[in-house]
Order: structure tokens, then sequence, then C-alpha cells
């Protein structure tokens, strides 16, 4: 994914004004915020979805590319803050090979700082003038990553926890902002609202095949070290869609009785892993991934030539591909 | 405060109809969201803001009712937001005589749940058009309040805390939204510059008279019984003005040793409360608070006439004779 953006010299750019305008615009009189600010800012990130704003806004000539670019800082933005409130609440240690800012700092201060960036997503907004419906798509987007996570986190430990419930949930957390993030590149370069809608459906089903992809990294066959992420998202009740399939399988009683042990020990998770791979379930998992990387692909066929059709071609191969 | 609107019916009615388009605005389809939204909104709470940016409004003749009411009831979901979350950092078991967001749910359902409604916010607003102006007021004002949090958090148990500090976090988390809501009530009735920086500049002081008076609260003479809340703050590290001025009095050693105390217990801090109410502290806080209200008196009085200045002239010293 690293040394994609060098086919693509004009995004490559614009990406980094992107985060060095992050950079500056959360600076703030405060010497101890602009300390931790820049520390969050050391890592960067992949920046996916800022780059689908301007891939989005690729579709039709225009002359907005200052105010584009503001929003793809703003939606940046948006990610960091719900990445800092995700890590209080899964007490993450980790995040982008440093310390999560929940763990350097306290979770109190976590709790405002993600706050204060949300704040800052419509301080960014205020720059320019965005229509009440731009306004409206990025807090509908916003309210959909907070009812997802809501939902996530009132389903722990449910070993009941339905197919459908799992989609409503990285709906939300993720597919919803890849969504917003192309549909409103393209709302603000000026496409119709019928190229808008194709936008935010692909993003959607881009976003939905990636988070499924995700919830496969650590299951995939190719890795025999199991990640400690998986070993704590099944001790804190999390459970993805291979876990799902599983106790869904004739033979779950197993792994029901070690999910529901209050005490669960590594060991048990390694069992638990064990059960989930034999299960058939990460083959069953990986061909929904594959409906959904199929309908994100059709839908891009389905778009005029144009810039956007280009790249995304060529990039949604490579990001649904996650070994990364 | 419960029947003082009762002297303003006009007022008392368009509170009452944000009241109920709160309860409506957070409805979802998510029956378990809507559950703990009506579990919120069953107490309700002063409605102080709202009622600001309405009064805010009163200075000029205008059409914009609906937008006027609308952006109360944004105001209002912020303020909701921000409680949810300092019921979080402080751990706080109560919130208006019942259980608090984070004690009957989670910390994990109030962090997210708190999003929702910032986000709620701007999805209010999009239903109006306000200007880029307004839309930088709000998010300012929202930021300031987290700052102002997070600085309070910065400096627990920090026994060298300067006034100067503490009055910037009260000024953050406090009197930065009063300010906002009466200075937007006056610019959305279109009021000049002038007068909306007036209109702020009432709303800082009385929103700093405010805060210092309920810091003062659970120490005022009259009151033999100290709050659950006092001695939860000092234990906790949370120093308000009586415990700063305390901490730069002369006597202080004995002060700082007790607070110092990595393992405080209650007797300890009744003892500490006993040193504060005797150092003169109070009266020095009192003098403070005075001056703010003193300075909101004056700002009042310099309004030209019309409905806000009565009401304001009637309200705040009400408001600020504080054993509520």
């Amino acid at each position: 994914m690293n040394n994609f953006w060098s086919k693509y010299p004009d995004i490559q750019i614009q990406l980094n004004d992107i985060k060095s305008n992050l950079s500056e615009f959360h600076k703030t009189g405060e010497k101890y915020l602009t300390e931790s600010f820049d520390y969050l800012m050391q890592t960067g990130g992949k920046m996916l979805r800022p780059a689908f704003v301007l891939i989005g806004a690729l579709m039709k000539e225009h002359d907005e590319h200052e105010k584009i670019s503001n929003a793809a800082v703003a939606i940046e933005t948006l990610h960091m803050a719900t990445l800092i409130h995700d890590d209080i609440i899964d007490d993450a240690k980790m995040r982008r090979n440093q310390l999560s800012i929940q763990a350097k700092y306290s979770k109190e201060y976590a709790v405002y700082m993600g706050d204060y960036l949300f704040t800052r997503v419509f301080m960014i907004l205020a720059k320019y003038d965005y229509t009440r419906e731009n306004l409206y798509d990025i807090s509908k987007g916003i309210s959909k990553i907070c009812i997802g996570e809501m939902m996530q986190n009132r389903l722990r430990y449910h070993n009941d926890v339905s197919t459908k419930d799992y989609l409503k949930i990285i709906a939300g957390k993720t597919a919803a902002l890849f969504a917003v993030s192309l549909g409103l590149g393209g709302h603000l370069a000026g496409v119709s609202e019928k190229d808008a809608k194709n936008l935010g459906r692909i993003g959607y089903n881009v976003g939905m095949a990636f988070q499924i992809k995700d919830d496969l990294l650590d299951y995939s066959s190719k890795n025999n070290v199991v990640g400690k992420d998986t070993l704590s998202d099944l001790a804190n009740g999390y459970y993805t869609l291979p876990v799902i399939y599983a106790l869904k399988a004739e033979s779950s009683n197993n792994l029901i009785k070690i999910l529901d042990d209050q005490d669960i020990k590594e060991e048990d998770v390694m069992k638990a892993i064990h059960i989930i791979k034999n299960s058939g379930s990460i083959q069953k998992t990986e061909a929904l991934a594959d409906r959904y990387t199929k309908r994100a692909m059709k839908a891009i066929e389905d778009l005029p030539s144009c810039r956007t059709k280009d790249i995304l071609r060529d990039l949604v191969p490579i990001l649904l591909d996650r070994k990364h």
C-alpha cells in the first residue's frame, strides 16, 4: 500500500499537503495539548479516507481543490477521534506501533482528546461554505459509526449474535466512513446525485469487504502465530464473523463452553481458535468478503469513464488483498 | 429556579417545545439506544443554556423562531454530551438524582453515547441554514470545553495549581457555553456584531460566577454536612478555588500533607475541609464570585432597553444566588 500513490503523483502531493495541514490545524496555545497532538501525528496512518475524498472528487472537473482538501482533513480528523475513543473501550495499549493515547496519557485524557478532535472536525468544516447536505452527510456518517460501536459493545459476550447484527456493526463502524468519504468528494466536485450515490455504494462495499478481511487476517492459514488482538478480542467478548459462523455450526458446543467461561485463559482462547479454524467458518467468511468485493468492483465498472474509475479499479483489489 | 419561567410564559412554552424536540430528535431505529435516551431525558435538567439562546434572541425583533429553537436544542444536546463524558472521568454514580449513564450502562457505552450526542448536535444544526460563523462559534465553544476539561484533568493532584489556571479551566468547562448560548441567540436574531459580543461577555461572566458559586456550595457555612462531591473531588485531586487559595495561605503545610497522601481517607478529607474553611479562602472565593457577578450585572446594564435586558436583570441575581 505504501508505494501505491507514487503511481499517482498528483494524489500523493495532495495527501502530503493534507498531512501537513492536519499537524498545523491541531496546534493550540496549550503546550501540553500541542505535544500530545504532535505525538499522535508522528505515525500518520494510511490516509485511506482522505484519499477516498480526493478520488471521489476526480469524477468531475472542478475548481474546488482547497475546499475538497479541507474536507479530507476533516474526515481524517474524525477518523483519528474515533480511533482514540476505540482504544479506550478496547483498552488497547498500542496503535500504529506506538503507545495509544489512552495508554500514554490516560483514559480520561483520551476521552477529551477525542472529543476535542470531534469538535475540530466542525471547526475545520467552518472554514469553507459547505452545504447543509454536506454537513448532514458527515454528521450522519459519524452517528452511524457511534451506533455501530454501541451495538458492538452491547453484543459483547453474546454467543447468539447474528450475522445480520455483525454486518450492521461493521456497516457503521467501518463502511459508513468509506461511503461518506467517496460520496463527499464527488458531491464537492459537483457530480450528479445519482453518481454521488454510486460512489457512496462503492465506498460502502469496499468498507464492508475491508473490515471482514481485517477480521480474517489473524485466522488466515498462512499465519501460524495468532495475533494478540485476536486473543484479546475473543477474551473480551468481541465476536467477529469467523467466530459467529463457528458458533452457528453443529459442533459449536465446545466453543460455547470455552467462550462462556468467565475466567477465560490464553490456552482456552487457543483452543477456541482451533475450533473456529476447523469449523469451515473461515471459508464462509472469505466467501462473504468476496461477495462485497465483487459488488464493489461491479459498481466501479458501472461508473462512466473517468479517473475515479481508473484509480479505484487499480486501488480496490490491492486494498482488499489484505496482508498488511 | 423552577418557578422562574412562569413569569415569562412565552419562554416557558418555548422551553417545553425544546424539551419535547430533544426527546424526539434522539429517537433512533435501535430500540436499545432509544431506551437509553429516554432514560437520559427523564430528568431533564435546568435547561439554562437553551434559555440563554432564547433570551439572547429577544434583543431584536426577528422571524427566526424555528431556527433559534433548533439551535437551542443543539446547545442542550451538546451540554448533555459533555455531562455524560464528565461522569465517566469523575466516575460519578449519580446525575440529576438518578444513576448516571456510565453507572447504569457502562463507561464504554457512555463514551459512544456522548460521541453520538456530539454528532447529533451537527445533524440538528444541518436542519437549517446556519452561517459558517455560527458553526464556528459553536464548535469553538465545544473545543474550549474540551480544553478546559483536559487542563483540569492534567492539573489533578497538583498542589501548586494557580488561580489563573483554575480560571482558565472554568472559563472553558462552564463559561464558554454560557457565552456561546447568549451570543448565538443574539446572532441568529440579527443583532449587531457589537451587541452579540456584549451578550457573549455577559454569558461569560455569568458562567464564571455560576461555576465559582457552585464550587463554594459545599463549603458554605450554612452547610453543616459536607457533600459527597466535595469529598470525592478532594480525594480525586480536583482542587477548586477554595482549596487553591488555602494551599497558598501561610498555614498550608498541614493541608498539603493531607492532600499529598496517596491513600487519603474520609477523615483526612474532613480535616482538610476544616483547614480550608478556616484559612479565609472561602471569603476570598466569594469575593471573586462577586466580582464576576458585578461585571455581568454591569454589562447587562450597558445593554440598550430590550426584553433581553429585563429578563437577565431578573434572572442573573437569582441564578447566582446559588442555594440549589
